[in-house]
């Protein structure tokens, strides 16, 4: 292949992941410009915030990749942090086609590995044969949790929206009508991934349970 | 200093960033559900995309992400792919204070470096001391172009906008009354971070003087 066929083909890709700028999900952003924490934002927070915005999936995936910079270190299990980065960067790329599925529709859920499987073999085949390969596996890889790296990279891909919408208290928890046992089960693949995570996150949960923001 | 203190810093960090989703650029985003470059794309453009909105620096950061694993075979010298990485999901946190200068606004570039150290200073202390030292060390290599990670990061930042521009038709560049030489002059950190990047998109600049979307 030449070389500029090539690069074509790779800046092709950049444009086309520039979809996932208009998917969107149904976790609200933080949206606020207080330090988080200070007593300036807990006074003022329903006020000045009645109702932000949703993210999309390019926000989502950057949110992760932080995240995986910043709490590596408590991995139950060694990761290569490189492998692990990728992985999130490219973890939602089929909802270009596919969709977002909120994890908690149980119908939408019966047909998104196929919708997503179909999604797949198209966007990656955008690029030079072996890169769409590399990418390909990465994706496969963090689908099956079958890694260490997949395992910490699953257990962003939850606390991430658990983190904003506790928040944001429980606003789309409420909006879809969501009880605590069904988060703390889903909070279960956390565990899988890091052992002190999931602790800090069940205790938040068990938090936002007893003050109500999350239905019994 | 207690685990549970350090994570907590550590999550306040990743809800800090999340401001980046209301952090506004210049550049539009690519806005099209159609597969890029293909003849059915070609004849409905106009018509299907009157004015996209602009991207956000989180959104903006993610595709800088997506261009360092998918070109890093580009570069003019090796790199590590990692810190390469690192360095653009970090390089803008600093306009969550500063806000984003435009980069052909010539007063704004004038406070732009203290405005920046300043929020630096602030955002980066919000994590345990040895992270803030080791993300603001990233920053500040971005930022002086020091190294062949940092001048490979600061090509990603050059050829990004510049690819959705062009593919809006230079859309943001008529709006700021932009000129090819300002452009030209510009891409050419491109060419720091790598020559074969650089003459594809000089090339691609040429383009748009030629049929007019980036007047003479």
């Amino acid at each position: 292949m030449e070389n500029s066929e090539r690069m074509q083909k790779q800046l092709n890709f950049l444009l086309e992941l520039d979809k996932l700028k208009n998917r969107y999900r149904q976790t609200y952003i933080a949206n606020d410009d207080l330090p988080c924490g200070s007593a300036e934002f807990e006074d003022n927070f329903k006020e000045r915030n009645p109702l932000p915005r949703k993210e999309n999936d390019a926000e989502h995936s950057f949110s992760l990749a932080i995240a995986v910079m910043l709490l590596s270190e408590y991995s139950n299990e060694p990761i290569d942090t490189l492998k692990t980065l990728k992985m999130v960067l490219l973890h939602d790329v089929v909802e270009i086609d596919a969709g977002d599925t909120y994890c908690y529709d149980a119908s939408g859920n019966q047909t998104k590995r196929e919708r997503e499987l179909k999604a797949a073999e198209r966007i990656f085949n955008i690029l030079p044969s072996e890169q769409a390969a590399d990418f390909r596996s990465l994706w496969d890889e963090f689908e099956t949790n079958s890694s260490p790296e997949a395992r910490f990279a699953n257990a962003m891909d939850r606390i991430q929206p658990m983190l904003l919408n506790n928040y944001r208290e429980g606003i789309s928890w409420k909006e879809h009508g969501i009880h605590f046992p069904q988060v703390a089960e889903r909070s279960m693949k956390i565990k899988d991934g890091s052992q002190s995570l999931w602790e800090h996150f069940y205790s938040m949960l068990e938090k936002s349970r007893d003050n109500g923001i999350l239905p019994e």
